[in-house]
């Protein structure tokens, strides 16, 4: 059984809390957040203590840390876990600085302890689905990768100010998801983007709509389609082409029930958000992180993931603001 | 080239007309109707003229007819055209009453000439690909057969009067169907009903809504669901199941768009009703007839599977009376 | 907290244990199974202890019992929890002859403890949906109802022995579902079955394929096909006809991927079977229990409901032997 | 009566010969192409004459012209056409260098002849059901337009050295699209493309694989996915999201037919190619054209409409060949 002290008692730190504790192998220890109700009734919730950081970081107890905590303490966190020898499972992105991503993950490498990052998309089984059976020559070799990414509504201005912009905050999942499906790093990039949802996005010097073009060393291209609105929940579809045919992983919908009538058959909408549509990836990322604790599994999502997903992130923000593809 | 008479300018006869003009073997040599005006109208259309039925029947440059005029006189155009020697296309029925269809088929017989019956859904592209599937072993024995037929809205009470009721006008293709996709005799039958849709339809002493049970020797059984009504369009759908697996024939939709939003995925309905749904199969069946006459084919479907789809109809309205399975 | 004793430690019991254990307001007291093996390993799984039967029903600290034995055990359980005035859930059905069933309820009756019977599919969020649209109004007054139901491979003649029969075994549910949906008892009954799938369960004196129809006071009526294999995972599908238009609730399939290759377009199966089909209805009826216990709610689905199944089951077996309609 | 000249009697010829001969307000006039064997057959079809190139242009008889021929003689014919006052239908392109369709407009302005240029898509039903439905307000403000576009199997090296390249003889009907969807002029573009499908294509100097990006004035963005080979036939999709949700135009499948089975659930692959799916845009796109002859209409896709297809294809490829987006 593994301790684990969770970091970060908001939305995110609430899924992840109920799979720590239903884990067969891991047990929710403590709850550390800068708001001592939200921790204090996560932790009643799960019968479990509030530490503060420094006493959970140093409790012999503690096996492992969650850090789902606001992004700009990630770094920090890593490093301070490392340094007393946890093991580590921290939510995208690590930092939205890149050297001090690097940073952090050369004090990581230096204390030899296992960090993973939560690309939860990684562990839906649609998409699992659809990269297994590509791996197994189901469709021959990758050509074309078109990923879809639209959220229902978008977020308020305040949090697009601190997000990092569009690139960092939203389509690094797709950046990941790119690299995870083709098993390569692109060699060119290219974004176009627009506001056209909420003109507080674009006064808070970001775009809502944006379009990516990735080329490999292979051949094979990628383009991601993002929006921060659908208008019919969250539409995150996977379309990969090969040399035999397409593996495609669509939306999984509400419900299977139909209403035909005179003016057409209206079927369920795509699940809402991430809470639903990935309520198992987060489940099955948090099993792999437990493999990774008992020494069954080496991170599959590494630091290193986290910093190529970056990277591509600030290049592709380089190549909306220079109207020029970067290579890379 | 053969010279088509056609008998009946309504509705079905101007679909005939257009598959008789334009097939290349086939050509519309005169149209024949006991309303003028209809007549000369389709005549027109197609720069033919208009004949009386004994002309015709007796021109020896007609080579075949197509009977597509009202039910009552179809068994009497037959046994005139049988006895002219002419080809003979004839839509179903062959007559309401079943004696009367047995010695009309015994006249035809007499004569020897070739007698196809319009039972145009064998001849849906659909239905055909589903029964060459099965024919082909892809899901073994059949099992169950269940044919959903549900029109997009009721015919008049004055139609229905004149019709031969529910089982004898509408389910009369189901049980041809059933019969040409199985490939046996059903052994018994049980039917029940409704009136629903229109009380004048009750009034009528007919039922607008309809469920049959039959089985076959070999063990399977079908089930037939009807309706006056469907309220989305026509419903013309098949599912087999056999010891593989199942074979589905859908719907065919009227377009291939879809409006996503918030209230949900709205796709088209099915095609409106049998002129739309089954047009391909029209032309089919016409190709096939072709064949009959050129002497490249016998019919497919004869004057026995239009006495035996009738004999099955006459025996659902037996159930349904007596509330008992029948015996066959 | 309600402290629960579950009765059967086999597979369906198993997936009452983890949602006891998960539920917010249960506990999982203690397991009874005339196995002790099953028992203990049931207990381990959820730390908690073994009981006898006379131990358990007589433990004051027991506020509920969950009957998930053997099917000829339920009755004797429930006259004996009922006694004791636990709060009953028992699996279906509640016994296999009817006037046992009767004699049960008059003794829960005299006892006034609620008793639930699990007919899990009430529970499915789709059926739910469905019967949610239409008690609303959504396509008007119900006209046909088709229930399809077949499960993915058939079970063992052993089982078939004793299970009293493919109606009282797995038709059951779809008795229960009609009843539901359309909200009236029907008021005729007319089944037709075959021995199609495996010999040896014609040989245990039991069908397999079985296709039966049902007509209610209003005039609407149910079609049920059932077969005890699919060759295709579990086809759990309804269809519900009203004077607007059609509600269906389909197949869930077993994940979003699609294959497009030169031979077609391959999707997912259905979902295998129950445990995988109903987890979600399993939770979601338990949690109705749940606030039966806490006197929030009284029984959806009553002794009564289950008497009714049976009945109806009882009176299509007679169906079939009699080849004739039986009115209710 | 329109009496039409058809110039080129291949593949395509053929198709635009039975739209001819099948339209109630044109005939088949005269069958015009540089291989005597092709013209006569497909003039002996239609029971029409073969005409020489000048013979047909300046019969008096002759009220419009259809160009079907080599790609390379369109221009030409068109400047002949106009000259003799023909009213013109030209298939695309009208030339694969811009300065000559520049030119050859600049000749048909001076003649004042109506040019329609046979963008099929935009009358493919699917297309134009999408468009009508975005142009009533049904998504609100375009935001996002996805055109996916693939071929069943790549050309020949010889096609493909005589085409233009991918982007004027493939990807123009797709920047037609757009165009027509979007209704405004795009403002900058960027393409990416790979050789993965044949490498004799590659070794032609072409690309088999391209993705290009478009930005347009109200900031609204396209992707255009183009393949030489999908594998599965030919795949035609466009998605079209808006400020209230999405429009999608799916492919049309060959028939409706499943088969479910333990491996999964098998639907048909998309129609095979262009002859299939678009068979009804082509008789639309016939339709319309005689209502440009009859003066009920002007050519809805003009001399200009072929112009900037061919000007987009242009400044695509310098984009490949840059690296950089193009401002337009």
């Amino acid at each position: 059984m593994f301790n684990i002290a969770l970091f970060g008692a908001g939305r995110i730190g609430q899924v992840h809390a109920a799979n720590i504790a239903n884990h067969k192998e891991t047990c929710l220890y403590s709850v550390i957040d800068p708001n001592p109700e939200s921790a204090e009734s996560l932790a009643r919730k799960y019968q479990t203590k509030v530490q503060a950081i420094e006493q959970a970081i140093s409790d012999p107890e503690v096996h492992g840390v969650l850090i789902a905590s606001a992004t700009d303490t990630h770094a920090d966190l890593i490093e301070l876990a490392a340094k007393h020898h946890k093991k580590i499972f921290c939510e995208k992105p690590v930092h939205l600085d890149i050297e001090r991503v690097h940073h952090c993950l050369e004090t990581v490498k230096q204390y030899q302890v296992p960090l993973f990052i939560g690309f939860n998309r990684r562990y839906d089984p649609q998409f699992r689905r659809l990269k297994t059976l590509f791996d197994t020559g189901t469709i021959g070799k990758a050509e074309s990768l078109l990923i879809t990414s639209r959220d229902p509504s978008p977020p308020s201005a305040e949090y697009v100010k601190v997000s990092g912009g569009m690139f960092r905050d939203m389509t690094i999942h797709d950046f990941d998801m790119a690299r995870f499906i083709i098993g390569e790093e692109p060699c060119s990039i290219y974004a176009q983007g627009s506001n056209l949802v909420d003109p507080a996005i674009g006064q808070a010097g970001d775009i809502d709509t944006a379009f990516i073009i990735m080329k490999f060393p292979s051949g094979a291209m990628a383009a991601i389609t993002n929006s921060r609105r659908s208008g019919y929940g969250y539409d995150q579809r996977i379309e990969l082409h090969g040399e035999k045919g397409l593996l495609s992983a669509g939306n999984i919908k509400e419900n299977s029930v139909e209403l035909w009538e005179n003016t057409g058959c209206l079927a369920a909408r795509p699940e809402h958000f991430f809470l639903q549509r990935y309520r198992e990836a987060y489940i099955a990322e948090w099993d792999h992180f437990v493999n990774v604790m008992a020494d069954r599994a080496t991170p599959e999502c590494s630091g290193f993931d986290g910093e190529q997903a970056l990277y591509l992130a600030d290049k592709a923000l380089e190549s909306l603001h220079s109207g020029k593809e970067i290579k890379l």
